[in-house]
């Protein structure tokens, strides 16, 4: 069994009221595959420049991730991305994004990522979504994220691709956006329509929700005393969460295997969100996901009482 | 056992995608007891003005809430608020807001008001909260409501009063505000320590979140299709939440009892957004409100699965 992900590979630079970082690993394929690679085998599918150095492979290698298809683009640069974030960290502000090394690129996926049973397309341009689709006809669950600068400028490609997949993992505004339904069930119900048996709404510190057809679960985000750097926090979360669903891959896709794809996902983003960039997930410990799983299960479950209503 | 509440009654005029009300009947404790109506006795403290008749009157009597202390202010406007919300709801800009028979209230409670067991003081100003608190001396529990305004321009007073309560309910936003801590947790630990035992947090279209020394429960906002009106949402969740806590007020107040106080909360908020102004609380029955509550452990429960984690 194996996961295969394509999307972002990225140096960032991040300002938070916790700190500043001029240059760390990030992108949403490093945190896909950092959060997946706990869960299941993953190979990882992006470009990257000659400033792409062996310690940055080495993250990506963690867990033993593949990197075959983690293709250097001699004389090129690596994907680079600026942002600092507000006050409470709910907002935060693009200050400089070079595509480099993602301005041509073409993926080219070996046989090995082909075979996949399990596919992550990372928001990139749908268009490259759909040729990625295209190489892997064996994937037996294919999940995708975008983003509103797609919803902008390609959004008939952007439902294409949607067509082609089993889930949608967008961020609440986005799923608004994309279907111009204010509402998140009615704007969920659009998009199941389409193709999808399945939506996730990220929404950020709030946590996440869960829609298919016939259930509705909702998730808070792991409380947290401080959250240090939310960058890759919903590729974590969309590791966590697909890459629970890609153990499980030859069982029936249960309601209780979404739920526990939910948990792990946002157990998982809880660490990533607690230090900057990769380092909470390149040291996150097996016992220490299964506390904070256990520990969800407790903040959200309540055992209801018939109240005696007077009417 | 009895509740009493004391805050605005107000005509409210309302703009969402979904229709226009010119006027119709609103108000924190209005909305608070048509809540908490189902669960225990009421009693609604607060003035209203020569324009407020019979039908507005019957409308407060909803459930056997006790009126005799709504005191009509002869030659007096009721207090009105106009307010136009957005496409999707979130956001809400205040056209108008007329005090008038509320600029010169100065609450006096009756002998009936002042025995309950359980005080709602919904948001007014700080110092007439702090009177009325100070007439309910045998109160067993005290719920409190505020509002950025009071943050801004009366903080000291507002403080003084949140140290005399048991619970604090307010907008996620504004328990940032209060605090000054960006982050919710570490907002709801510094007002535990003022004294309060517990902290809710309202957030909207997200649900809530309660915080206690040892505790922490999330529950999402009911999911529905549609949306009508959002006004006094915040008032029927606290109605629902302290309603319950008042029909338990003998017990020990487990946690137990505090998730299903969260829960009847949520659930009789979706019945307030559903329609306009007070529409939805007042046709509402008991059976529908057992189901949204059992509905919501549903739509929040997991069984959690121990993943064989790769390390």
């Amino acid at each position: 069994m194996s996961i295969t992900v394509v999307g972002s590979i990225a140096f960032d630079a991040v300002e938070t009221p916790f700190g500043v970082r001029e240059r760390m690993l990030g992108g949403a394929a490093t945190h896909f595959a950092l959060a997946a690679s706990l869960l299941d085998q993953v190979r990882i599918v992006g470009p990257v420049g000659d400033d792409f150095g062996e310690a940055e492979l080495a993250v990506l290698r963690t867990r033993g991730s593949n990197i075959d298809d983690v293709e250097r683009v001699a004389g090129g640069k690596t994907f680079f991305w600026k942002g600092k974030y507000g006050w409470d960290l709910n907002t935060r502000e693009t200050l400089d994004t070079q595509l480099n090394v993602f301005e041509h690129f073409a993926p080219k996926l070996s046989e090995g990522s082909r075979a996949a049973d399990v596919l992550f397309l990372a928001n990139i341009q749908p268009g490259l979504q759909l040729q990625v689709r295209e190489q892997c006809e064996m994937a037996k669950f294919v999940a995708l994220d975008s983003m509103n600068l797609w919803i902008d400028i390609a959004r008939d490609e952007l439902v294409k691709i949607i067509e082609q997949v089993d889930c949608l993992v967008l961020n609440d505004e986005e799923l608004r956006q994309l279907t111009g339904k204010p509402n998140l069930i009615s704007a969920a119900r659009e998009i199941l329509g389409w193709g999808p048996s399945m939506v996730v709404a990220k929404q950020g510190e709030y946590g996440s929700a869960l829609i298919t057809a016939d259930e509705f679960f909702a998730l808070p985000a792991y409380p947290l005393p401080t959250v240090v750097d939310p960058t890759g926090a919903g590729d974590t979360f969309a590791g966590g969460f697909v890459g629970f669903i890609a153990s499980r891959i030859g069982e029936e896709l249960s309601g209780e295997v979404l739920r526990n794809a939910m948990a792990y996902g946002t157990a998982l983003a809880s660490f990533n969100v607690e230090r900057f960039g990769t380092e909470g997930l390149e040291a996150v410990q097996a016992a220490a996901v299964h506390e904070r799983v256990v520990d969800l299960h407790r903040f959200a479950r309540f055992e209801p009482i018939t109240a005696d209503l007077i009417s």
